[in-house]
């Protein structure tokens, strides 16, 4: 710990992946942020940080924190946990490092930092011993239902957010419950959700949308979309709402 | 409809009251329409016009849309509802005798227009007739957690958005089967929110929110906080996901 007083920890939202979809908030923090942090694969850019960067002041340090390569590992066992959190663990004390030095850290967060983002395992580790602000940003899932203008929940609607990796019986019912669904994690979870759709009377009205909000960006009819593997970024959406006016 | 071609429809987020949570599209888009409008109610300031206004360019015409006086209708009943359509439409030919003009018209919208949005009642009726964009914002869930400071959800947590309006039985059994949950209206459904928030063992983790991200924004620990009248406009986050990491 310096002498002086410690600096600010700004989890950032950059926004679903348009560029222009980031806020004024964030602007202005990544301009004052001394050191600017960001979650990336080893060898893949940072998707945070191309949105971000013609933001960072001139002089700005980087900090990458490059998640360990864990391929090889099953997801749901002690090796890969273990490796995971201290890799989480590692992170927050290269950022508590700035931090205890006072600088300001901003850390990049895709979409909205406390809505399924890295962010959070920073800041479970650090807001209650630092100076903390989270400046909140537009979610992949707004940035996907705009795009496909579809008008997702109204009135007295219940939207339901669900990963795709839930088993397909699961799936069906809470899809059943809700007036509107937004389904994550799609991947190979699609030939799934697309019988669970099905069960629940809800495949005609779901729409597969690709690369949310970015130029090349992709949205269809789920029920006309072929078969075949999907990225694990792209998300289905259930509109709750559209001939109702 | 004019000899020229139709004008463009935009429906603007401009974020959940922070000024400064408008996103650079949504600015971009205010600078260059020429007509704004935005829904309010006679006699009351419009929060969205508040916080977007001056991105304003010179000369825009305004169009405000008032709601029609219901506040001695029933709303479950014919008359409110008939009032509310006829309005509805209504608006969307004022709108609609611009984009006839040529004119571009972005219409504001607070958080994110598809969203639980009134945009959205312009967008069934116009969206189908006009070119039209829809930009997506920062919703009002959205700043509410990041003001709070709660991390709502990660990994393969299930998200609820849930209306207050919901009966506490049903109310209780969605909070049950959540992992995280957003209560939306909460106004003088509160007492009941709280009582199924005790039956879904969910009351000591829940966040009442109030004014959003305003500067006088307010947020506790429902459990702690004064039975008595809320704010429609208030919320309650169950985050999902805090002490794991």
């Amino acid at each position: 710990m310096s002498d002086g007083a410690a600096g600010r920890l700004i989890g950032v939202g950059v926004g679903p992946g348009d560029p222009e979809l980031i806020t004024l908030k964030a602007v202005r923090a990544l301009g004052e942020a001394d050191v600017v942090a960001f979650f990336a694969k080893l060898g893949n850019a940072s998707h945070a940080r191309t949105i971000a960067h013609r933001h960072f002041r001139a002089g700005a340090v980087e900090l990458p924190l490059l998640y360990p390569v864990t391929t090889e590992m099953p997801k749901d066992e002690a090796p890969y946990k273990s490796a995971i959190t201290g890799f989480y663990d590692a992170s927050a004390q290269a950022v508590a490092a700035h931090l205890d030095a006072g600088r300001t850290v901003a850390v990049l967060s895709e979409g909205d930092p406390m809505f399924y983002g890295s962010y959070m395992h920073l800041h479970v580790r650090l807001a209650d011993r630092y100076d903390t602000q989270v400046i909140a940003g537009v979610t992949g899932m707004s940035g996907c239902w705009s795009q496909a203008g579809a008008p997702i929940a109204q009135g007295d609607d219940v939207l339901s957010v669900l990963p795709g990796t839930l088993a397909e019986a699961e799936l069906a019912r809470r899809l059943t419950e809700a007036d509107a669904a937004v389904i994550m994690k799609v991947g190979r979870n699609l030939p799934k959700i697309r019988r669970a759709l099905q069960t629940a009377g809800k495949l005609e009205r779901a729409v597969y949308v690709e690369r949310g909000t970015m130029s090349d960006s992709h949205c269809v009819p789920l029920a006309s979309r072929a078969e075949g593997p999907a990225p694990y970024f792209a998300i289905v959406l259930v509109p709750g709402w559209g001939g109702r006016a």
